[in-house]
C-alpha cells in the first residue's frame, strides 16, 4: 500500500510509492564503468594546465604539487568584483550578482572519483570544503554559503574531473528561510533542536541507519524524498558547517568515505548530488538548527508533479535502501 | 553584469547568470524531430487498447468514439481504494496512501502533441482538466489537487502518446502552504493578491509579456527560474482553477494553444512540463491567491546549487526570452 510521509524537520511530504517500488539492486545504474584516463591534456582540471583557471584562491598542500586545488569559478554566476547593490523598483526587487563562485578540483587524477580516493584525499577534499567555506562565510555581504558537488551528466555537470564548487550569496534564498522558520517552531514547541530531536529518534529506530562512527551518523531520513537519498550529520548540535574542528573534520571525512563507497558499489557509480546545508554564513551558533550533508543520487527524474507540488514520489522505501547500503561492503 | 532577482509572490530569488547566458536561439533543443506513428499497437493509450488501462472515468465527447479519455493511472502513486488514515508514532509522521491519480489522453492519435492539435482538441484537454479537477476537489479527504503534463523522456515521460496527469492529495503541501503564506503577508501588508499585483506590473512593463487575450496573459516572470519559464494567468481575480467557467474556458485554451506552438517552433519541439497551480483543493475563494498555469521547458538541469539552497540559475534574460517567444510565429 502506497504511504505518505512528513519529513519532521522540514515539513514536507513524501508519497512512498509502493505499488511502482522497485527492489534495491533494480536502481544500480547499470552503466558501463566510467573509462577515464588519468590525465587529459584538454582539461583545465588537470594538472599542467593551471592557467587555463583564473586564478588560485589555495591548494593543499600549499607547497609543493598540488592535491586539491580551489580557484574562482571560469563561469561563475556571480563575482566579487562588483559592489553589493539592492534596489526595488515597485516589487521588482533585484540585487546585483556580488558573491563567490569557487571550484574545488578533488584531485589531480582525471579518473578518480571521491569515492575512489584514499583516506588522506577525502580528509584533504574536507579541508577544503571547510576552508573556503569559512572564507566565504566571513566575506562582507555574504548571507549563505552553499558548498556542493556534482557527480556526472544527470547531476548537471560536463566536466569529468573530479570537483566540487561552493557559492557564496549576498541573499537569504527564501526555500533555506522557510526551512529554519520549520525549526524554529519546533524548538518554540518542544524545547529541542528538531534535527537533534531526528538524530535520536533515527538512532533507536536503528532500520534507516546506514553507517555511523563517534561523531558522524548517516541515515536514509524516515520521509527520503527520492531513492538512496541520504543526510549525514554531526551528532553534537552545531548550526554551522564552520564550527568543524579537527576531530570533527576527521570523523566526517572517516564517515563520508566509506558512504559514498557504498553508494559507488552498491549502485554502480551512479550520478549524485551533495550538498552542505549550513546555517546563515557568519552567524553565532543557533539553538535551533543542525548543519548537514545531503547525498541524492539522480536516480529518477523530477516531473510536473514535483515541480509543481514541491512533493516528491519516492519509488523506494527508504528501510529498505538503508538496509542495502548498510549491506554493501565500503 | 550578473543579477539577483526576487519573485514577489514567491520570495525566492534567482541568479540571472549573463556571463553563461545564450542567445534565445541558442535554447533550442536541436533534436531531430519526433517521428511517431500515429497508432502504435502496442501503446496502451491508443484506440483499440482500452482493455489495458484501468477502468474510464469518463471520456470527451461522452457519445461515439472519444477524443479525450480520463482512467486511473495504472501505476498509481496514490489510491481511493483505501481508507484515509493518519497516524504519529514520535514525530514519524504519516498517513496512509489515499487519494486520486488519474491519466487524461489529450487525442486519440499517438503523434499529435497538444501544441498541434486544432482549437477544438485544446479545448477539450481544458474540459478535461477542469471536469477531473472539480471531481476530486470535490472528494472527501482530498486537500490538494494538481493537473500536470510532461512532454519528453527529460520532463519525466517515457510514453510518447500525448498525455497529462491529474492527482489528488490527502494533505497539503508544506511548498505550497508556504507560498500560500507569502501571499497572505502580502495581502495583509499591501491590501490586494501579490498574483494581481504582478499581473498589472507586467502588463505595465510589457517587455515580458508574451501573448494575451481579453481574459488570461501569459509572460516570462521578472525572476524567471529557467529559460522559457512562463506564467499564465487569469486577468481577473480566481483562487481556484475549479472557477473556470465557460467563457473563461474558451479564453484560457485560446491563449495556451498559440503559447505551446511558439515554444514549440521556436525551441524546436522540447521536452517541458506543466503545471495548474490552484488553491486549495474545495476552499471557499480566497483573496489572497490566484491560480495559474506554469510551463517550464527542461532545458538544463538542476544541479546541486539548486537541490542545496531551493534557488535557480537561469541562463537566459527574461526579456530576452519573452521577446524571442513574442516573435516567433504560433
Amino acid at each position: 500500500m502506497p504511504e505518505l510521509r512528513r519529513n519532521m524537520a522540514t515539513g514536507e511530504w513524501v508519497v512512498i510509492a509502493t505499488e511502482r517500488a522497485k527492489r534495491p539492486e533494480e536502481f544500480a545504474s547499470h552503466r558501463e564503468p566510467r573509462t577515464s584516463p588519468p590525465h587529459r591534456d584538454d582539461c583545465p582540471f588537470c594538472p599542467g594546465n593551471e592557467h587555463l583557471t583564473p586564478g588560485l584562491v589555495f591548494a593543499l598542500p600549499p607547497e609543493g604539487p598540488w592535491q586539491v586545488r580551489v580557484f574562482p569559478n571560469k563561469f561563475a554566476a556571480l563575482t566579487p568584483d562588483i559592489p553589493l547593490q539592492r534596489s526595488c523598483d515597485g516589487h521588482f526587487h533585484k540585487a546585483t550578482g556580488y558573491g563567490f563562485h569557487q571550484v574545488i578540483v578533488e584531485t589531480p587524477r582525471h579518473d578518480l572519483p571521491l569515492a575512489l580516493q584514499e583516506p588522506g584525499g577525502v580528509d584533504r577534499v574536507v579541508e577544503a570544503w571547510h576552508r573556503a567555506y569559512s572564507f566565504l562565510a566571513a566575506s562582507p555581504g555574504v548571507e549563505f554559503v552553499i558548498p556542493f558537488k556534482n557527480h556526472g551528466e544527470a547531476a548537471g555537470t560536463s566536466l569529468e574531473h573530479p570537483h566540487s564548487q561552493i557559492i557564496g550569496l549576498p541573499i537569504f534564498p527564501g526555500h533555506i528561510r522557510g526551512r529554519m522558520e520549520e525549526a524554529i517552531r519546533f524548538y518554540d514547541a518542544e524545547g529541542e533542536c528538531v534535527f537533534c530531536a531526528m538524530i535520536r529518534m533515527e538512532r533507536t529506530a536503528g532500520v534507516r541507519v546506514v553507517a555511523e562512527n563517534a561523531r558522524f551518523i548517516a541515515f536514509v531520513p524516515y520521509a527520503a524524498f527520492s531513492p538512496f537519498h541520504l543526510w549525514i550529520f554531526p551528532k553534537a548540535h552545531q548550526s554551522s558547517f564552520q564550527e568543524l574542528d579537527d576531530a570533527c573534520k576527521a570523523d566526517l571525512s572517516a564517515l563520508l568515505r566509506p558512504v559514498l563507497r557504498k553508494i559507488h558499489a552498491g549502485l554502480q557509480d551512479p550520478d549524485f548530488n551533495l550538498m552542505v546545508r549550513s546555517g546563515p554564513a557568519d552567524s553565532p551558533r543557533l539553538q535551533y538548527f543542525h548543519w548537514y550533508i545531503s547525498i541524492v543520487p539522480r536516480l529518477g527524474k523530477a516531473a510536473g508533479f514535483e515541480l509543481g507540488s514541491g512533493m516528491y514520489i519516492n519509488t523506494a522505501r527508504p528501510e529498505e535502501s538503508a538496509a542495502f547500503l548498510r549491506a554493501t561492503e565500503a
